[in-house]
Formats: structure tokens, sequence, C-alpha cells
């Protein structure tokens, strides 16, 4: 595992955000052996150096570390450990050499990762899970927020290969990276909510929201979520960006963690309620700001 | 009111934030002429070139241009018009000449700002309402965000008075400019308590809050309430700062003006009912990152 040689990656999962990664490592240096369910997604990173894969297994038979960048936990475990109804035959993990590492960077339930990491225990192979934030953007440029759970003499094994990618911090022991995304995405959710139910009170008061997103800005209640998120209230222009579906699926996970540790967390809970009642209004594919448009719906304003 | 020369400054009210504000306009070559309460706190200013003045009218009546920081809406009201139990005689308006303007830069209710700028009228005297946010700090490096209501005439007049003080948005007519404010303190109050639950929910995880703090740095969760008042968390050191009986008393008035604009707002109400709990278990004297106890509690855990 401390292998001293450039070690090769496996990457499993080219898609919006696999593609960047993939071509962020081939950028810094790494071998990259590239597997994506649909083949030509593959075609970007065999054109800057990497090799396509016909199968998982074929990425994780010439990887020091296998990335998986899957879309979801089912779908990781199916890929990785061949699980349930699989057509991906008996899992990548069988392919992999003993004293090799495994990093899941997709979000999968912290239950997955914990599972995952056991699974990789008893083969001998080293694990982090270690989700990203950031979206396309911060993939393209090798800026993505990446946290990281696992132990730390794998953290530090991989540390270069999570830094060709972005900006890796180890938070705690195999789940905790999960863990983690969830508290981001938790923030994420309450504090969209709470600038959209600031910019509506200030416009019923009277002020012009654009001027009281200018005015905030630089102090205590600015934010990125304010700057961004806020301007898309302002021009009421919701493509997403982060669709309100996702954001929903995010707070259920989280609270359903929550109540598995046994934790009431009330702001969380009522921005929860916030999106599904979007969600349920038939704005699910909306940009997660546009929960705004659920504050209008509670108040019997006219939707704009 | 549109005087070309330099306009004569009255201020009311030097104490930790007026005095900076004060020496400021002093230091931008306004003439300031200072009253405060407590008269050994205009002594800086006068050591700076400023006048001291033994009454609000004596400020009041060599201004051009008369600011308020004084500390709540009734004892604003009593300054500067005489009203209720007053020790200040008939108010500091009286001595305003017609065609001279005032400025109440502390935090008032929204209807004492819209009661003010009428009062102001009938006088021919312009208003502004101008609250502020960041503190002492932002005080004195003059860099406080300033939230002004009132006619555009006027804030034009006064731009480069209130721009000594820091950075004036215009946002709206009389009353918006502390409906803004409003706005700014409850996204304060959501997202102080947003980040308590995602930084609890880390650490009953298994994760470091304080690497957590570290990993979420630079995404969209990160703000300067994560940085700030997250590291006060982690430190478990809730000296104020902004003390929590503070926050409550802006989210009972941000609350209740929804209240009269017919408005409901969920995460604010959960948010003010934390910090409703917080102070009547005791820590209403904490900074109002200290809502993390109250989170504590409510799961009942160890309070540390």
């Amino acid at each position: 595992m401390m292998t001293m040689t450039t070690p090769s990656i496996g990457f499993l999962g080219t898609g919006l955000m696999g593609e960047p990664m993939a071509l962020n490592l081939l950028a810094a240096g790494f071998p990259v052996f590239a597997w994506n369910r649909s083949p030509e997604k593959v075609g970007a990173i065999t054109a800057a150096g990497g090799v396509a894969c016909s199968t998982p297994a074929e990425a994780a038979s010439s990887a020091d570390v296998l990335i998986g960048m899957l879309s979801d936990g089912p779908i990781s475990d199916a890929v990785l450990f061949g699980d349930g109804d699989s057509d991906h035959g008996q899992g990548a993990i069988d392919a992999l050499a003993p004293g090799s590492g495994l990093i899941v960077m997709s979000s999968v339930p912290v239950e997955t990762a914990i599972r995952q990491a056991q699974r990789c225990a008893e083969r001998d192979v080293a694990y982090l899970d270690a989700p990203v934030s950031g979206g396309r953007k911060g993939a393209i440029k090798a800026t993505l927020a990446i946290m990281v759970g696992g132990e730390a003499n794998t953290f530090e094994a991989y540390q270069a290969v999570l830094s060709a990618m972005g900006r890796p911090v180890h938070v705690g022991p195999a789940g905790t990276g999960q863990q983690t995304k969830l508290a981001n995405q938790m923030i994420v959710a309450s504090t969209i909510a709470a600038v959209a139910e600031a910019l509506l009170f200030a416009e019923r008061g009277g002020a012009d929201p654009a001027k009281v997103r200018d005015a905030l800005a630089g102090g205590f209640a600015d934010s990125p979520i304010l700057r961004q998120h806020g301007q898309r209230m302002i021009d009421e222009d919701y493509a997403p960006g982060g669709p309100a579906k996702y954001q929903l699926k995010d707070t259920r996970t989280a609270l359903a963690r929550a109540e598995a540790l046994g934790l009431e967390l009330p702001v969380a809970r009522v921005a929860d309620a916030l999106y599904a009642a979007m969600v349920e209004h038939g704005d699910g594919e909306l940009d997660h700001s546009g929960v705004m448009r659920e504050l209008r719906r509670l108040n019997s304003l006219t939707l704009r």
C-alpha cells in the first residue's frame, strides 16, 4: 500500500464529475485505467493518455488503487462487490490485488461506506470513503473539497492521489467522509432556506432584494449561498444547478442518519420539510434556490 | 440639504460603536460635535479634534446632519424627539435647522424608523435609517455594512458622510434599512444554528469537528459563521461576541415584523425557539454560537 513508485489508478465512473477528476489524475502523472457503463464517456480520457477498460474488473486488475465515482450506494455495491441483481459479474473488488486500495468518492450512505470498509479489510484492501463537494466546476479546476474517512495511514498513502483532484481533509474513521458530506449538505439546505426567508422578508417590507444582497455582502450574513443562490432568487432563474429533488434526497439521508444516531436537529428538519413540499408541488427539477417559490406558496403570494 | 461645503456632524451616542464611527468622521475631515450620556466617553473624540457638547440639542444646533447611535428605539425616540419620561428635554430634533438631516444608525424597530421619518418630514428635516453590521472591529476599520432606508436624494446627499464609516447601500424607502438589518440578523441566527447542527451531527457520527470545519472551507457550506462561530463551537469558547439574549431580541423583533407583514418564516421560527430555550436555560449571556449547548441539551447529551 505504501508504494514508493507512482501508483496506477483504476477509475470507475467517468461522468460529469468522474471525467474531469480522471483527467486531473492523468495531468498529475498517474496512469489511469478507466471504465464507464457507457463506453463513449471514456473518450476524453483515452485521448489524454488513459486506457479504456471494457469491464470494472479489467480496470481493477491494472490498478494499485481503484477509485469509484459511481452514481449511488446500490450501484457502488453492485459494481465494486457484485451485490444485487448486478450485470457486472462478481464485482471489481475480486480483481484487486491484496495490498492495493479502494477509494469511493461518490456519495453513498454512511452505513454503506462502513460495510464496504469491512469487506475491503477482509481482503487486505485499504479503503477510504472520500465524497466531494464543489460540482463539475470544482472537478475541472481540481479544487474539490474532499472529505475523507478511513485509517490515517491509508489517507497518507493516497493523499497525493487525492490532492490531484482537490483539497483532501482526513476527518475520521471509515464512514466519516460520508457523514461530513451530509453535514455539508445540511448546512447548504438550511442556509438556502434562510437566505430565501430573509430576501422575501426584506422584499415584503419594501426593500429591493438585489440591494439587500449587496448590502449584506462582506458581513456575517454573507456566504457563497447568499451570493450565488441569492442571485438566482433575485433573478428568479431556477435552472439547475443543484435540483431540489437531490437536495431533498440529501436532507432525507441526513435525517435518517441523525435518527440512527438518536439526534434531533430542528433546523435541518424544517428545511427538509420545505424541500419536500417544493418537490411535492412539482418543482423538484428546479434548482434548490427555487425554495423561494415554496416560501411564496406557503404565504399565499403570487408565484412569479 | 445638498450643501456643497463639508457638512458639520452632530453625533449622539459615542459608545463601543459610536466612538470609532465618530473618530472616522473626524479622520475624513468632517467637523464633529459629540454628545454622550456619560460625558467621559467623548474624551477620545475631543482628543482627535471633535467638540464635546453637554446636551443633545447643543450637538444638533451645530449640525448640518445629526447622527444617532443610541442604544434602542425608545432611547432614540426620547433623545431625538423628547418622547416618554425623558430627561433630555424637548428632544434634539427641535434644535435642528430646517433643511438639515437626521441619520439614525442604531437598530430600532422598522415602525419606529417609519414614524421618525414622518416626524422629520413635518419639520423639513431629511431622514435616513442606516443601521450597521460588522461590530466594533468593523466600526474601527470603517468597513461597516450600512443598510440605508430613505429618499434616494437624501442618500446621495449623505453618501460621503456614510462612506467615512463603512460601505453604505441604499435599499429602499424609510424603514427598509432596519428591515434589511433584521433580514441580516435572521440569516445570522439561522446559519449559526445550522452550523451547530451540522458539527454536532458530524461529531456524533465519529468525525473530528475541527477537521470537518476545515474540510468544508471553500465549498458551498462555507461562511464567516462556519469559520468564526464554528471555531468557537469547536473550542467551546462562548465568551461574547454577540450575546444570545441580543440574538433572541433580534429574532423576536424580526418575527413580530414578519407577522405584521403576514409572513410565515419557518426556519427563522425554529431558530428563534432554539435561542429562546438557550436564554431560558440560563445561557443568555453566552455568545450566540453557544446555541451548540442548547442542541446538546435538547438531545440529552453531556454539556461540556
